[in-house]
């Protein structure tokens, strides 16, 4: 199974690819979309848009991940921030992937093993994870861990979802237990 | 010309298409686009892009244009409210259109011929303007009320740009004379 995980962003949106094969994850790609830091937001977004399509195209990914955004002390950077993350998951969705979300605190559990993770612990941890030359970019790195916490979930869900039926008839709605 | 306006939102987004034809405006379409009012955000925002694509694909416009949005009391409204514009703005340049901007402002000045005017006075307009035999809905009119905008601005800004070398080599950048 091959995951794309994306963090977004206006100016630098990250991405990364892996593949799962049992529990194995192997690194496929990494890397980001930039928009520059000024100029009119529709082009900006096109520019994602058509990353993220050229990604999906390239590495033909089985499902995506994004991480969850936080609102910014900056009423102006949440809207912007979030006008871009719309257009990442759009983009994801456009093209027919399921996208999962996690946030930052998940995914640090996920990679680094504490929410409390610094981004250097973040880049690091990815690096030895998917046996990389050399310690990623911030943000490619942060789209790597997207895609492993997606990848450590997954099991996760496929394994309560294969005992569900001892469980007394528990199901799974949207990643809980109900 | 045919103009697209949107009113974009992450419950409802407006729709509205008008034909421009010399300084006469007419009526096209307008109508909602609706994502419920729970579920996880990416298949929502996969409404969104299919709708729009839906509008773009049956009326064919030739430019879109779209209603900025503010800053909330709630930052989290900001969010979802952001990353909403950002799926319906993703959906228009992936149609391959340009898409102007404008505040709620500008829309009301443009139909009402003031910014202050309440929501009512802006149905009420739009349904003059565009000779209707009723009231469009709040978005719907809401949208009309950009494709409007849009339609009285494109004629100022040709006529600015006709003059331009006249006026001592000023240029227009992104809406601004330079």
């Amino acid at each position: 199974m091959i995951i794309l995980g994306i963090d977004p962003g206006l100016r630098t949106t990250g991405f990364g690819v892996i593949e799962k094969q049992g529990s194995k994850l192997r690194y496929i790609a990494s890397g980001t979309i930039k928009t520059g830091s000024d100029g009119a937001l529709p082009p900006r977004l096109k520019v994602i848009l058509n990353g993220i399509g050229e990604v999906v195209r390239t590495y033909q990914p089985d499902c995506a991940a994004i991480e969850k955004v936080f609102v910014n002390v900056n009423p102006q950077s949440t809207l912007l921030l979030g006008q871009a993350r719309g257009a990442a998951i759009t983009a994801l969705v456009g093209s027919d992937l399921s996208v999962a979300e996690y946030t930052a605190l998940q995914v640090k559990q996920a990679v680094v093993g504490t929410g409390k993770a610094a981004k250097e612990q973040v880049q690091d941890m990815v690096s030895r994870l998917l046996m990389l030359p050399g310690l990623p970019g911030s943000d490619a790195a942060d789209a790597l861990g997207v895609a492993i916490c997606h990848a450590n979930s997954y099991d996760a869900l496929a394994l309560i979802q294969s005992l569900a039926p001892s469980l007394g008839g528990l199901r799974m709605k949207r990643g809980r237990l109900v």
